[in-house]
């Protein structure tokens, strides 16, 4: 099983701290499972302390030996509960903390008044942000792992061809795509930070399915088949000549691959061929736009002035209340990492950056077309991680 | 598809009114997904305020259509951002809120805080006891969506009889337990509330992966493929004569199915059997013992008392640090619910709670053995809500 490697680990501690050291922080507590895995190596039940100067400290309530062995660490250190950090944070220095930072976008309410009670001294600031902002420039090792994913999600989407016929259910496909994603080693999950966003392994979404709303933050969301998820594939069948889009996503090794291909059993009408090509064209355009320095911000209204040309304003990334304000996204350890391709995020391209792009229309009744690929800025532009070919998917 | 009964939803409401005035709240705000659905029936981004008298307010951000057709609720309010929250509450009356609950074992940090900023005259309880308590006892209505859980459950169990043999992958058996949970109509997620846990559709643990201790609150964790989720099936193959655990969730209109089976190609060793006819043992002496009124603890001593009786006590319910002190859960729209049977929960059994009972053992290096069959509390005492047989299940 593969770990982290050190150096890894020791250059993020290391770049975390100069942030922290920056806001006059003392230091962080770092406990979600996803950013404990960044900087630690592990998420066996633990809370990471790391200060803005020196080793970090990280105690472990559960399982100790996987954490040893997982994490590269230091100063791992068993703690029988949570109550005796604050006897551990004394003994090895850190007696004095006064401003230190807590995952306050993903930590409940509880745990942040066990900080205030425990640590009374100290002021507690949010630094979701810095955290968020540290991971959207990936290493090598870590645009390695969303290549393999991306060479997972490659063998899915090229046996699905197989797979989906008329009458087949979204439900039967999306099994299919499970089943492909665990056989070749997907970890189980697609960690979502946003509060009460949840992801199943794919959404299949065939005609006016894919142009349902639906809570999630994205064109798409789909039926499912119960309000009580109210996302996703359900029981509808499989008819000739709709658009049928299938996102779908794996992680290996902590780090997710996010594509999206339509697929149709037939053809489909001029109209969503000229949209499925206005998607290509988009990520196209995108691909000549993208490069270190330019501003998120505007690479989306580059995208949302090309779908506006083309006559597609109104079904560009959603309709109506369904139409979301981004074009792509970061992905890493989370499916929703920055930078956000969207109007609102200034924040300049950097290199290293890894991100799917999304050009999706959207037509009301009709269904969704498009196209989603992974990307990692370069200084010689974007560099495509994806494997599957971007031509519409007839069968 | 099936919405919840109107009448279903009045009764909880109602229910939990009463709860709130008998501790002198005003009010509370639901937001996190599982009790949103509880008690509006969707799902759809939204802010839920329950008034300890009168009409609850559901408040949408995102879908407003689909809220209206999902939740059976009077008042369904589109808020363009959650800002404008207090007025609306100012629009309905609810100006002058003292004391009002928030879920604050889950809510994020940021959202309290918001809460508190928002709202300033108002003081903040935590009300995650009482919905857990409230939503321990379940309904015809819920006890009919489990068994649909487990009814797919049992097709999984018996598909998989036919899957299973000598040289294959855990996650190829986890493959295609999604594959067939999906098809069936899990709804992708199989909710979980404690803090950081996570799950994945099934853990398939043979041999000494069903003897590795995780993070997770378990008797078993199993590798997983990745310390990026250190739990579940990975790539470990099949063999003789190992026992194979096999624990799989789904659900249906929210509602979890949570079951466990040992399956072996060929036969186990004479220590394994043994121990595998003690926790046959144990829950027919559970089932006997089972009447509403009975504290949850007594349950366990029974359980843990058998399992000294037979020598066991080493091995039952994991093994060293991995050993957890519970023998059972409830299950409902998380994975994870009240009442927990163990040494520390001393609530009485009510009529209505549905229990996953789960007696293990797990040996050092070799594995685990035991089962877990969802039940439901009557004044007859137990019934069995698994349709599935208790053997071991030999290929």
């Amino acid at each position: 099983m593969q770990t982290v490697p050190r150096q890894e680990i020791h250059q993020r501690i290391i770049k975390f701290q100069t942030r922290l050291a920056a806001r006059q922080l003392d230091g962080a507590f770092i406990l979600q499972n996803a950013d404990l895995y960044y900087f630690s190596g592990t998420i066996q039940s633990a809370v990471l302390f790391v200060p803005a100067h020196g080793q970090p400290l990280l105690m472990v309530l559960k399982n100790i030996k996987r954490a040893e062995l997982e994490s590269s660490l230091e100063n791992i250190i068993p703690v029988e509960n949570k109550n005796s950090i604050p006897h551990i944070l004394n003994d090895f220095g850190f007696s004095r903390l006064e401003r230190a930072g807590l995952e306050m976008d993903v930590l409940p309410a509880n745990l942040y008044l066990w900080f205030q009670q425990s640590l009374p001294q100290c002021s507690w600031k949010d630094i979701s942000s810095i955290i968020r902002r540290l991971r959207m420039v990936k290493s090598d090792y870590e645009i390695e792992q969303i290549k393999k994913s991306a060479a997972v999600l490659h063998t899915g989407l090229t046996e699905l061809k197989n797979i989906i016929r008329e009458g087949i259910t979204e439900l039967e496909i999306d099994g299919h795509l499970a089943m492909i994603a665990r056989r070749e080693g997907h970890m189980g999950t697609l960690r979502m930070r946003g509060w009460n966003q949840e992801m199943t392994y794919a959404h299949v979404l065939a005609g006016r399915s894919g142009a349902t709303v639906s809570l999630l933050n994205s064109p798409h969301g789909g039926t499912g088949n119960t309000p009580a998820m109210a996302q996703g594939a359900g029981f509808r069948k499989i008819r000739r000549n709709e658009p049928i889009g299938v996102d779908y996503g794996v992680a290996i090794n902590g780090y997710v691959g996010d594509q999206f291909r339509t697929y149709v059993v037939g053809t489909l009408s001029e109209r969503l061929n000229k949209a499925y090509a206005c998607s290509q064209d988009i990520l196209a355009l995108l691909v000549d736009k993208a490069r270190p320095g330019i501003s998120c911000a505007k690479l989306y209204e580059a995208a949302a002035q090309k779908a506006q040309q083309e006559g597609l304003s109104k079904f560009f990334m959603g309709h109506g209340e369904g139409q979301v304000k981004f074009i792509g996204h970061g992905i890493g350890l989370e499916i929703d990492e920055y930078p956000i391709i969207s109007p609102r995020f200034e924040d300049p391209l950097e290199n290293g950056m890894v991100l799917a792009l999304e050009p999706k229309f959207v037509f009301p009744q009709t269904g969704v077309v498009g196209l989603e690929d992974d990307y990692v800025m370069t200084a010689e532009g974007l560099k495509r991680l994806t494997l599957t070919d971007q031509s519409l998917i007839q069968i």
